[in-house]
C-alpha cells in the first residue's frame, strides 16, 4: 500500500469480518486484474462463510476460465436478493459496471476498491490507491491486514491480477512491493509457468493469424513517434478472430524503436471505431482518450468514436500529434 | 541459491576478494543473462579496484547496448595479458566461448559459474546451480555473500539478466527467490518500465515486419500439438531484418492453444538450417536438439542441421512427433 493510498481501508476490514452478504461487481469487459482480484476476494469471503454473489455482465474471456472459483460468477440478473455490502473492484466510476448498474442499490453500503487515479469516490467507503499496480495488490494488502490466510487458489487469482496489470512486472507501475507480493504468492504454491501457459500460451490459431494480418497494416508517422494498426470488420471476419483476440495488438505498434505512442483502430458494429492507445514514457494517453469520451491510465487508455475508419484515424492522429508536441 | 547448487561457491568468494586480475568470458551470441550477469560482476569487481578484462566474440546485440558498463566489452583478441582468474559465465562447456577459446589459458585458474543442467564442470572451481533461473541470480547470491554492495548500475544489469532468462518472471524457472531478488534490485533504483522499453520496446520496423511475414508461414500439425514457422533467406532479406530479430519468433508457434512444441526453421548461410525449439510443459526439447547436435534447456533449445529446409523440416518434425509420443 502506498502511504497516500489507505483511504477508508481501516473501515473496510471490519465490514468484511462483520457483515454477512456481499454483492461483488467489476467493470464490463473485465480484464485479468478485475477477474483475478474479484475471485480472490470472493474465495476469501467464502472461507469466512460469508454469502457472496459475484456478478458479471459479459461472458468471462476464455483465457481466464481456468481460474479457481471462476464458476462463482453469475449473470447480474440473478442478483435479486438484498445485500449488506456491494463491493466494487477496479471501477473508476459507477457507470463502469454497465448493465449491472440496475442491481447495485440492492446493497445497503457501497465499498469502492480501485487504483485508477480518475476514481470518482462514489462509495460510502473508498480505498483508492493510484500508486499500486493493480487491485490485486490492494486485495492482497486487505487480506493481509485482515489476517485472512491465503491458499493456493486465492494466491493464483491474485497472481494473475498483479501479473496481467503489470505486463508481467514490466510496466513502470511495478514496485518493490509488487515483487514482494509475488514472492509471497509463490510461497502459497502459485505456479508461474502453468499460469503463463494458460494466460499467454493459449491463443487461438485465429488470434495468431489476426496478429499477422494486423501487422501487415502497420504504419509509422513521418517523425517515427506514432505507430498504428488498423483492423477492419472484414479482417476480423476473415481470420475468424474475436474482439477479445484484439487485446494487446496495440502493444506491437508501440514496441518499435522511437515510437512513443501506439494506436489500434478497430471497426466495431454500428459505424463506430474502437481506439486503443499505449505510450512509452512521455505522453499521457488517458488525456487523449478523454478527448474522445474515453479514459484509462497515462500509458494505456481507450475510447470509442463515431465515423468512418479514415475520419476517426485522421482526428485521432491529429490529437496524438498535438499531445506529442506538448510533451516535448 | 538452491540447497544443491552451492558447489565451490565458498571457495570462489575469496578468489574474488584476493586475486587481482580477471578475464571474463561468456558464450557466443550472448543473451540478456550472459551480458547482464557479466556486466554486473565486472562492475562489482571494478568497485573492488580489480583489473577486469571482459571479452566478446560477437558484437553486442543493439538491445543490450544501453546497459551500464556495456563499453567495458573488448574484442577477445585484446586479451593479451596474463590473468589470475578466468571467470566463465553461462557457459555449459568450454566450447561455448567460441573463438575466445584461444585466450582462456592466459588465466591461471578457471571459475565456471552456470545454471545449465548439462554443464561439464570444466572449471577448477564450479558453481553450478541448475535450479535457479539465471546466472543473474547466481551473481546476486555471490555479491550478497561476499558483502559487495549493489548500486543502481549493478542492479540494472542483474535485473536484465534475471528478467530476460525468466521470460519476465513467466517461466517455470521463476521461484520465490527470483521475486525476492527482483524486489531487492528495485530497492537499488532499478526502473522496470524504462528497462522494458529498452529491452522489449525497441524493435526495429524490420523486425516487426519480419514477425508479420513469419506468422504468414505458420503451420500446425494435424493433432494440433506442434506449431512451426519457417524463415527463408529471402524473407530475411526482403524485410531487412537481422538474425537477432528472429529471437523470440518461435514463441509465437508455441503460444497457440493445444500446441506443446513450437519450432522455428531458419535458413542460414552455407546450406544449413538453424532450428529453435520451445515446449510448454511435457516435452524435453533439449533431448530433441541434442539429436541434431544442439542443446539447451528442457523448454528452450536449439540446433543447426545441414540440408534443405524441406529435408530438415521433415527430419525434425519426425523427431518431435516421437518425443511427443514418449511424453504421453
Amino acid at each position: 500500500m502506498s502511504p497516500l493510498g489507505a483511504g477508508d481501508f481501516p473501515f473496510i476490514i471490519p465490514l468484511l469480518r462483520e457483515k454477512e452478504s456481499f454483492l461483488m461487481l467489476t467493470h464490463v469487459n473485465p480484464d485479468g486484474d478485475a477477474i483475478g482480484s474479484s475471485l480472490a476476494l470472493a474465495l476469501a469471503l467464502r472461507r469466512l462463510r460469508k454469502k457472496v454473489t459475484l456478478v458479471r455482465v459479459d461472458e468471462l474471456p476464455e483465457t481466464y476460465r481456468f481460474l479457481p472459483g471462476a464458476d462463482l460468477y453469475v449473470p447480474y440478473q440473478q442478483a435479486d436478493g438484498e445485500y449488506d455490502v456491494a463491493l466494487f473492484l477496479d471501477c473508476g466510476d459507477l457507470e463502469r459496471v454497465g448493465a449491472a448498474r440496475s442491481v447495485v442499490d440492492r446493497a445497503k453500503v457501497k465499498v469502492n476498491i480501485d487504483h485508477h487515479v480518475t476514481n470518482t469516490y462514489y462509495g460510502d467507503y473508498n480505498y483508492i490507491d493510484p500508486l499500486v499496480s493493480s487491485v490485486g495488490e490492494q486485495i492482497y494488502q486487505m487480506l493481509h491486514a485482515a489476517e485472512i490466510a491465503l491458499d493456493k487458489d486465492i494466491a493464483t487469482n491474485l497472481y494473475v491480477a498483479v501479473a496481467t496489470d503489470t505486463g508481467n512486472f514490466r510496466y513502470e507501475n511495478t514496485h518493490v512491493d509488487t515483487h514482494m507480493i509475488a514472492a509471497a504468492l509463490l510461497m502459497e504454491g502459485v505456479e508461474p509457468g502453468e499460469i503463463s501457459n494458460q494466460v499467454y500460451e493459449t491463443r487461438s490459431l485465429a488470434a495468431v493469424r489476426l496478429l499477422g494480418a494486423a501487422l501487415a497494416t502497420l504504419q509509422v508517422s513521418r517523425d517515427g513517434q506514432v505507430g498504428w494498426l488498423t483492423l477492419t470488420r472484414r479482417t476480423l471476419d476473415e481470420t475468424g478472430a474475436t474482439d477479445d483476440d484484439t487485446e494487446g495488438l496495440v502493444n506491437y505498434a508501440r514496441s518499435i524503436r522511437g515510437v512513443e505512442v501506439g494506436v489500434l483502430f478497430r471497426q466495431v458494429e454500428g459505424g463506430e471505431v474502437r481506439i486503443n492507445f499505449r505510450s512509452k514514457s512521455r505522453v499521457d494517453v488517458s488525456a487523449i482518450a478523454s478527448q474522445f469520451g474515453g479514459g484509462g491510465h497515462p500509458r494505456a487508455s481507450g475510447a470509442t468514436a463515431s465515423g468512418t475508419l479514415e475520419e476517426v484515424t485522421d482526428r485521432v492522429l491529429t490529437a496524438v500529434a498535438e499531445a506529442l508536441q506538448q510533451a516535448q
